[in-house]
C-alpha cells in the first residue's frame, strides 16, 4: 500500500461545475490522461443516474489501464428497500468495476430532514449496501457525506455510521466536507476521533468553499488519512473540489510523500492543460504549480535577482512539474526577448539590436490592436520575416465578398442558411477569382481561398485546421467588439499556430488563416 | 488595537500580476472601495520607483478616508549609503503618509548573493532606515523579505534582522513568504521562534505558490500574528498574494475574529466584483465566498435537498457576504431544478410535473446542440414560455441577408471593409424590411433588426449590450465548428443574459440577440 493514494473524481464530482459538461468521448480522453499521470483511482461517473455514464463503464472495460483502477459511484440503497433488488445498486454492479464507491448520510439531521427516514434505517442502508456489494466480490468504498458537519452536530451518530461501514466490510471510509466550510483545526480534530473508532484506512474528500481545500487535504494526510479525493484543476460544484494538481505537487515536493513518479510529476502541467482543453474551461493563469504565470516574473528588481539565482523568486524548479520560467516583456528586457524567441523557434534570422528594437515596437503596436503572439509563434515569425528587406509573400488576398442568406424553407419546415464567398487571390503576377460555400461565412471564405491557392500550390491540400478559437477582447463593446482568432493547423507531422485580430470576425479569421498558409509555404511548401 | 488588522497591497504587490496594470484613476477608485470595505491599511504603491505612484500619494492626501490609513512602500537604504540622504527613503517620506513600510533582506544568502553586501551592513541598513523614518515622526513597518526561507537557511541571522528592526523602533514586523512555497507546519514553527525573540506585533505576508496562502494566513493569526497582508481577489505576481476576501470571511464567520462590521462584510461580493471590473480581470466563477458559482447548485439530488433546507449544501448564508444562492439547469438536473429555477427568477408559470419533465428533456436536447442555459436565464425563461399554449412572440425574424466586402482602397492605402445586412421582420401581421451596416456582419445585423423593431417598439432604444462572448464548442472541427454566443444586456436598471448556438456565428449571434429583445419586451416593454 502506498503512503498516500489518489482518487480523482473529475468525471463525476468535477462535472457538477457550472459551465462544465463532458461528452462520452471527453470522459474517455480525460480518464486516459489521468491514468497516464498516475492516479490510483478514477471515478468514472454515476451509472444509476445517467445513461452516458453507464456507457462510459462499458467502454472503460475495453481499455487497458496503466496505473488506475476505475471506480463507479452511487448511493446506498433506498430507504425501506432491499439492497439485493435496489435498481441503483444494480446499475453500480452492472458497471463492472472492481471498486464501487457508495455515498451515504452521516449527519443525523440530513437523515431525518432530507432523507426523511430514521437513524436506525440509515444505519441499515449503509450496512446492507456495503455488505451486498462486498458479497458480490467488489471492493466497497464508503463516502460519508457531510461527515464533518455531522460530527459536530451529533458525534455519536456520525461515528456510529462509520462503525457500521467498517463492520459491513468497507475497505475505505472517506470523510467528506460536502459543504466545504470546515477550517483545518476542526477537520483534524474530527479525523482523530474517527481514527480512534475504526482501523479501516480513511479517505478525505473536501470542497473549496472556505478556500482551504488543498490545506485541509494535506492536514488530513498528516493526521493519518490514506486516500485523497479531488479533481485535477479543482473542478467541482460551487467553488470546486480539492485541486489534485496542487495536492500532488505539495505531497511530493514539500511533504516528502511521493504519490507518482518524478516522470509523471513532470507531466503535471501538460495534464492540467489537456484536461482544461477537453473541459473547454479557461485555465487560470495564476494556478499554483501549473499556471502559465506560476513562474512568470514581472518586477524589474525580481528579474534582476533571477539573473543571479533562479531560486531567488521561485519556490521550486518549474521543470519538476513540467512548467517553465518566463520573464514578461518589459521595455528593458524586451529586445533580448525578441532574439531569444527567434533562436528558440529555430528561425535563422540575425537581427541587429536596432532591428530587434523596431520589431519589439511593432509587437507592442500589434498587441494594442488585439494581437497576441505568445500563443501564435508562426504569426510572430511572419512578422519578423515581413520586416526583412526583399521579403515576398507567396500569395496575396486582394479582396473578398461574403453573402449569407437565412430564409425559411417551407418544404423542409426549417430555416435554410447559405453562406457563399468570392475571393480574388494574387500569386506573383497572376490573379484568380474563385467562389466557395460553407456552413458559415468563415467556412465559405476558407473554402474559396483554398480552391484558389490549390491551383498554384497543390501541396497545400495536406493542411488541416485542428483548432479554431475566438476571443472577444473588449466584450463590453457588444457586437462591435474587437475579436481575436487563434488557429492551430497541421500538415500531418508538424503543428503551428497563427493569430488574427479585427472588429470583424470574418477579417480576423481570414488574417489567421492567411498566416497559417503563408507560414507553411515558406517553411515546408 | 483590534484582534486582527487588515493590510491590503492590491495597489502595490497586486499590480505585479501578469496582465494587470492600473492607471492613477484606477488606483484611486480601488483605494476608495477598499476603504469602504473596512481595510485598516491600504498600501498605495512604491513612490521611489514610479512617478504614477508618487502622484497617487499626492492625490490620496486630499481624500478623507473613512477606515483606512494609507501606507507607502519602499526598500531600506542602499548598501554603503546613509539613510538621511537616501533618495528612495526621501521619496517615501515625501509621500506624506503616516505609515511607511520598508522591505529588507532577512535571508543571509540573498544578502550575500543578490544584494552583494555583508551580513553586518544589511543589519545596519535595516536599523538606520527604520530609525530614520521613526525619527521623522512616521510609523515604521518592516517587511522581512524571504523571512521563512531565510529562517530555515540560517535561523540566527534571520532572527538577528528581526531584533534589529525591533530595536530601531519598528511598530510592526511583517514576516514574508516571498516565494510562496511554505507549508503550514513550517510556517507556524518559524512564527513561534519569532514571537520568542520580539514583542513587536507581527504581520504575515504570503504568496499562493503552494495553493496555501489563505490557510497560512489563518494559521499565522492562530499563532498570534496581528496583521494580515494580502490582496482582494488574490491578485499578485506569479500565483498571487493571499486572497483577502477569503481571509476576511473566514476570520469573521469561521474563526470568531471580527475584522470588519457585518454591514461591511455584506459588501464583500460587490467589492470583489468592483475591483475585478476596474482591474479588467475576469472574476473566476468559482472564487470562494464571492464567485458567481459559490452558491450555485446543479446536481438534481442537491437541489431537491436545498428545497427542504437551505443549509443542506451551503456552508454559510450567502447574504452574509452579499452573495446569493442560484439553481442551475443542465443535463444533470432533475425536474425540480426547473420549477426551482422559475421560482428563483420570479416567473409566474405553474408547471405540472409532466410539463417540467418535458421542458427538462428540451433543455437536454438543446444542450446537445450547443446551448447552455446555466449562464442564460432569460433564454431559459423564453424556452419555458414558448412551451405554453397560446404563446405569441412579440416579433419574428423571417430572414436575413448579409453582404460583406473587403477590398483594397488605393486612396486610403488600406483595406476597406463594409458589412451590410437586410432583414425581414414580422410583428403581428405587419412585415418590415430594413437594412443596416456595421463594422462586422453581426454588428450590421444587430443594427438592421433594431431599426425594424424600433418602428413597432420605440421603447427598445434603451437596451444596450454589455457583454458579448463567443465560444467555439468543437474547436477541432476548424472553421465548421459549432459556436455558442452568450450576450448580456441592460436597460439601465436590470441585466439579463441570453444564448444562441449554431455552426454559423452570425446565426448564433442572431438567436442570442433575438432572445435578448424578446425577453425584455415580455418583461418590461
Amino acid at each position: 500500500m502506498p503512503q498516500v493514494e489518489l482518487y480523482d473524481t473529475t468525471l463525476r464530482d468535477g462535472a457538477q461545475m457550472e459551465g462544465l459538461s463532458f461528452s462520452l468521448e471527453d470522459k474517455l480522453k480525460i480518464a486516459r490522461k489521468l491514468d497516464e499521470l498516475g492516479m490510483h483511482y478514477i471515478e468514472g461517473g454515476y451509472p444509476g443516474s445517467n445513461p452516458k455514464d453507464a456507457e462510459f463503464f462499458q467502454r472503460a472495460r475495453e481499455i487497458k489501464w496503466q496505473n488506475a483502477r476505475i471506480a463507479a459511484f452511487g448511493s446506498t440503497r433506498k430507504a425501506g428497500g432491499k439492497a439485493e433488488t435496489d435498481p441503483n445498486l444494480k446499475a453500480l454492479l452492472d458497471g463492472g468495476t472492481s471498486v464501487i464507491t457508495m455515498v451515504g448520510k452521516s449527519h443525523l439531521r440530513h437523515v431525518t430532514d432530507i432523507l426523511e427516514t430514521t437513524a436506525e434505517e440509515n444505519l441499515a442502508m449503509v450496512r446492507d449496501s456495503i455488505a451486498y456489494v462486498a458479497s458480490q466480490g467488489r471492493e466497497a468504498f464508503f463516502d460519508a457525506e457531510h461527515f464533518f458537519d455531522g460530527f459536530y452536530f451529533d458525534p455519536d451518530y456520525a461515528l456510529s455510521v462509520i462503525r457500521a461501514a467498517d463492520r459491513a466490510g468497507a475497505t475505505r471510509i472517506i470523510l467528506c466536507d460536502t459543504n466545504g466550510g470546515m477550517v483545518t483545526g476542526r477537520l483534524v480534530e474530527a479525523i482523530r476521533a474517527v481514527r480512534a473508532a475504526t482501523s479501516v484506512p480513511l479517505g478525505i474528500h473536501v470542497h473549496n468553499d472556505a478556500d482551504l481545500a488543498v490545506a485541509n487535504s494535506l492536514a488530513a494526510v498528516e493526521a493519518g488519512v490514506l486516500q485523497v479525493q479531488g479533481c485535477l484543476n479543482g473542478y467541482g460544484e460551487r467553488t470546486g473540489n480539492a485541486n489534485l494538481a496542487s495536492v500532488i505537487a505539495n505531497l511530493q515536493l514539500k511533504l516528502d510523500t511521493p504519490v507518482i513518479t518524478p516522470a509523471q510529476l513532470a507531466k503535471l502541467t501538460e495534464s492540467s492543460n489537456y484536461v482544461a482543453e477537453i473541459a473547454n474551461m479557461t485555465a487560470p493563469n495564476n494556478q499554483p504549480y501549473v499556471g502559465v504565470s506560476a513562474f512568470a516574473h514581472k518586477g524589474g528588481l525580481h528579474v534582476a535577482a533571477m539573473m543571479k539565482r533562479d531560486d531567488s523568486y521561485q519556490h521550486i524548479d518549474p521543470a519538476l512539474v513540467g512548467n517553465e520560467k518566463r520573464v514578461l516583456v518589459s521595455e528593458l528586457s524586451g529586445q533580448r526577448n525578441i532574439t531569444a524567441k527567434l533562436a528558440e523557434q529555430g528561425v535563422d534570422i540575425a537581427l541587429s539590436p536596432a532591428e530587434a528594437r523596431a520589431i519589439l515596437e511593432q509587437v507592442k503596436a500589434q498587441e494594442a490592436k488585439g494581437y497576441q503572439y505568445e500563443g501564435a509563434e508562426a504569426s510572430f515569425e511572419l512578422l519578423v520575416r515581413r520586416s526583412q528587406p526583399g521579403y515576398r509573400a507567396p500569395f496575396e488576398l486582394e479582396d473578398f465578398l461574403i453573402i449569407e442568406r437565412r430564409r425559411w424553407a417551407p418544404d423542409a419546415d426549417k430555416n435554410d442558411i447559405i453562406a457563399e464567398a468570392v475571393v480574388h487571390v494574387k500569386v506573383g503576377d497572376q490573379k484568380l477569382q474563385t467562389a466557395g460555400e460553407g456552413n458559415g461565412p468563415v467556412n465559405a471564405l476558407d473554402g474559396a481561398v483554398r480552391k484558389a491557392l490549390l491551383e498554384f500550390y497543390p501541396q497545400l491540400s495536406v493542411i488541416k485546421l485542428v483548432d479554431y478559437k475566438v476571443r472577444i477582447l473588449d466584450s463590453g463593446a457588444g457586437t462591435g467588439a474587437h475579436v481575436r482568432v487563434l488557429i492551430e493547423s497541421t500538415d500531418g507531422t508538424r503543428y503551428w499556430r497563427t493569430v488574427g485580430s479585427s472588429t470583424d470576425i470574418i477579417e480576423a479569421s481570414w488574417l489567421a488563416l492567411a498566416d497559417c498558409l503563408e507560414w507553411w509555404l515558406l517553411n515546408a511548401g
